[in-house]
């Protein structure tokens, strides 16, 4: 039955909710909810997050005063309700405007938003400094920041919280217990979470109170009278305050709540009855999780580790279970999952830890320090690298600067399943390099035949296609764009074109670089993440002094947000088109 | 007086300690101590974090069967007397030897020592791997992980802990309270710590407590009786344990008793009678300081920020104490500060966060998501940038790569105090972007005359001086070098080279660089820091099209360790007559 817009067509602002009764907001609440489910099951999206958080957004509306008042929302995959109430409720209702408004914050989206937010555990920290702000210029507003249990994994979250703790003016800090992550939560600070909500708070051994903080626990948090009242006693607090709300993830849709892993994020079309979502006979995640769970069964040393994404590398709750105690799930805490690989390396093990390329960015340090610095022999698999059409927030392209200036580390491109597998096994049963693997994206590319190359010789690359005039080093999944250059370079201009295949991201094969100036005048590199800091540039640098030309593809260094992917590579010329354009134009 | 070795001679492994009764133990605590403060008053070094781990270390050695049972010290900077226990007490009692061991835990000097560590708060999740790798193999062994208060602040130790205590299994991390940091501590859990002291433990609000851990406290950090008897009591535990350890920062020594933050590190020469350390008229702190203090003055919406290094940055007491409440300290976090910083600059506050190139390396994720994705106008100062004759865990030379290959971020290099002092003050009162600075190192370098440029127009390189043929840009400090490179190309084969200061690490000045095409043949780029990633590949790429032939000079990509800067330099060409050779090779 189509719900009515009874109460949200007379909500355009914050202020509207302050106008509301508590049946109203109930209504509401209903209205919100009803919308979402229709909304995301179109266009895909979070979907447990935002049904749990539908009361408490609309009683913090209710009791606070944004934008004078400040909300700040950890991820901010939770944003939805907020929405509703900041003047954007028509991206949800109204169909034509369903991509009108992105997924998180955004603070030219609405005066209300703060942050663009996409990682987790930054809202405290973030929080914390409007605070700040705010009272070095002598405000009085209040500071909110909402976060989700989950997100208290996360090294910032804690940072945060340890220096909120000590800010001696106002901070609000709801932490929204549903007791979950995207999967499971894992950490010893979730049974002391769990005991305060058996406790209804009243433990005495209280992980927020030893940092300080006046803590309150709420356990209804779908109660709106309740939430109202409790807000409206912490508000215009002096000193730093945590909320401790339980919540139910996937609130109101029955099998939301009953399978919390699957529903916090659908893709379109999930809740039609009867609806199974197209899955591919194999993909990169599913050949990893294969790959893992035969070799656990050769060596007991072998362990898969992730930082609470185990959907992004394949590691499905069978395979999770299927291998039990040699899978380690730290929840998001990348940088611990790096410091923990490196140790779990040195002592003999064999750790498989598989990362987001967003998320990669978040262990930096871990990777040089605790990893590179040390030389153990601990593979990463880097998912989903590549430039994209996501938000700007869960952008991928990074990866390669990220990684590929680190001493000591050897990251490698595949260019296919088979040369993924080799590569895979030859880095887990090595013992002298930390191993990062960029697992190719999309769908499953062959090349044909095994691959038995010897990867413990460094750096060499692999010369797909000998020619002349112009070489193409198609770094990864890009060979396939070197192919289809050659093919049209041939075709249009009669070249004969070089076609490598790199595989080393991390250093360069002289050898074959050197080879190329005897009869070749321009190199071309294709890599797919931003050219700042990555592969092509090493190339133009080995080619400076001599007369060789280097042209260099990628991305532009630039935050980009949900542009589709046809267009970012007319932007970025990275067709075979453009791409012989500019090579006639060298020539 | 002159001390004996009369203990010490005898004990060259750990197996020696267990053969002492304590009261010989008591005596070879004051030999270790003796001879910890002769050399460290020799060649500088930490000094506090040492004296503070005497007896514990005698303690552990006794109790634990190192290398079987395997120790973890976070930092490492604590690990001078488990190196006179485990075979290299030379390096402290023979004046030879003085320079023959790392001031930091190295696994190539001995098998009692598990990683390079010289980062803080790594130790827990380290340690925890190494634990997983034992459970993994069936193995028995104890795991301890040693780690000071003040790394408690950093967020890597608090996903440690919170996935150490659900191992499951043996781990013992030994919490060495002492109640500092570098200065003092900052942050909410310090004062459940001071509860913790003051209850022996006691009290029911106990942060390990919260996180699942089985606790001790033990006040008597000094007496190796006592300390032994607790170690006993949880070895071979069969689950995570946190020893709660009290500690006095600089025992035994009654100067670095009383100031612990200045003796944490001392310069050699420090300790003797009436040696007052030679104290320049100004450096880049100082100068740093003083002009925060002004702008303070004039704008109470400024604050200063540091991560618990506040003498990197000439942030001194005095300083703190007279800028007050626009003074921050966040602790060892550096991820809080920068995502505090975006915070506060978002709500109309004017942060200047200052960190030590080695330590923003903990940031690029809250530098790219907090910070650049936000594009908020906090301004960072990056101190020490540049290759160094340091240790492996605290080289300097890859800020460049990971900062500038950040979309957003605008980078600058002054290349004296005038242009410093001139983009700090733009940095601070701009609101377009989030700024970085990459301060100089070394001898404060004045380039005569006030600088007067509008920072505003972004990406504008400076031309030093016109000439033709070669263009040599300088970034940063090493413009120094090029004005040298410029003279020598002079005098040796009569070329007058262009000489450019480029200021902007981030962004290339198309107009000048095209406009070298015209009558330069060569450029020749000078970075202080590894070439990977870095400045000069984004000029040869720019090139790779043209005929205009480019030279990089920088750093290898590699971990050094304590190699002179002399030699440094000598390996990566980096001196104005190997330059030179190459520039006449490529004419």
């Amino acid at each position: 039955m189509e719900q009515t817009l009874e109460i949200i067509d007379k909500v355009n602002t914050p202020e509207d909710v302050k106008k509301l009764n508590v049946s109203e907001m109930n209504k509401l609440a209903e209205e919100i909810r009803y919308y979402i489910l229709k909304k995301v099951n179109t266009t895909g999206g979070h979907l447990g997050p935002n049904l749990g958080m539908v009361e408490a957004t609309i009683a913090l509306h209710y009791v606070f005063n944004s934008p004078v008042d400040k909300i700040v929302f950890d991820v901010s995959h939770q944003c939805y309700p907020h929405k509703f109430l900041t003047g954007r409720k028509e991206g949800f209702t109204n169909p034509d405007k369903y991509y009108t408004y992105t997924g998180y914050t955004a603070p030219e989206e609405s005066e209300h938003d703060w942050f663009k937010i996409g990682h987790t555990a930054t809202s405290v920290s973030l929080a914390t400094g409007l605070a700040k702000a705010r009272d070095l210029k002598g405000g009085k507003e209040n500071i909110v920041a909402v976060i989700g249990d989950g997100s208290l994994s996360g090294g910032e979250a804690y940072e945060g919280l340890n220096n909120a703790a000590v800010l001696g003016s106002n901070i609000i800090i709801v932490v929204n217990d549903n007791d979950m992550s995207i999967a499971e939560n894992h950490g010893g600070l979730y049974q002391n979470l769990k005991l305060l909500r058996e406790t209804k708070g009243q433990a005495e051994c209280n992980f927020f109170k030893s940092l300080g903080f006046d803590y309150y626990y709420i356990e209804e948090g779908h109660d709106i009278e309740k939430l109202i009242a409790l807000f409206k006693q912490v508000k215009d607090s002096n000193h730093p305050v945590v909320i401790h709300m339980h919540t139910i993830k996937g609130k109101g849709l029955y099998a939301a709540e009953h399978d919390k892993e699957h529903y916090h994020w659908i893709l379109p079309g999930e809740l039609d009855e009867g609806y199974t979502p197209a899955s591919p006979a194999e993909d990169y995640g599913s050949i990893t999780a294969s790959f893992i769970e035969n070799k656990v069964k050769e060596d007991s040393s072998v362990i898969a580790i992730s930082p609470a994404t185990p959907g992004v590398s394949g590691f499905s709750p069978e395979f999770r279970k299927k291998i039990g105690a040699n899978y380690t799930d730290v929840g998001i805490a990348e940088e611990h999952a790096v410091a923990f690989a490196s140790g779990i390396a040195k002592n003999g093990g064999k750790p498989v830890l598989a990362m987001m390329s967003s998320f990669v960015q978040r262990t930096y340090d871990q990777l040089s320090q605790d990893l590179a610095l040390n030389n153990n022999p601990a593979t990463l698999l880097i998912f989903w690298g590549g430039i994209s059409g996501a938000d700007a927030t869960h952008l991928t392209g990074f990866d390669i600067p990220l990684i590929s200036n680190i001493p000591n580390i050897v990251y490698l491109a595949p260019a296919c399943k088979e040369e993924y597998l080799s590569m895979l096994d030859w880095s887990v049963e090595q013992n002298e390099h930390p191993v990062a693997i960029r697992v190719p994206s999309g769908a499953v590319v062959s090349c044909g035949t095994k691959d038995d190359t010897d990867y413990s010789v460094l750096n060499k690359y692999k010369l797909e296609e000998s020619g002349s005039k112009v070489a193409i080093l198609g770094l990864g999944t890009f060979l396939g764009l070197g192919r289809e250059l050659k093919t049209l370079l041939n075709k249009n201009f009669g070249i004969n074109a070089t076609l490598i295949n790199p595989r080393f991201i991390t250093g360069l094969d002289i050898e074959m670089l050197e080879g190329l100036k005897k009869d070749h005048s321009i190199v071309v590199t294709l890599e797919d993440g931003v050219l700042d800091g990555g592969f092509g540039e090493k190339i133009s640098r080995f080619y400076g002094s001599s007369d060789m030309k280097v042209l260099n593809y990628g991305a532009k260094k630039e935050f980009t947000d949900r542009i589709p992917l046809e267009q970012l590579y007319e932007r970025y010329r990275l067709t075979p088109d453009l791409i012989a354009e500019d090579i006639k134009a060298c020539l």
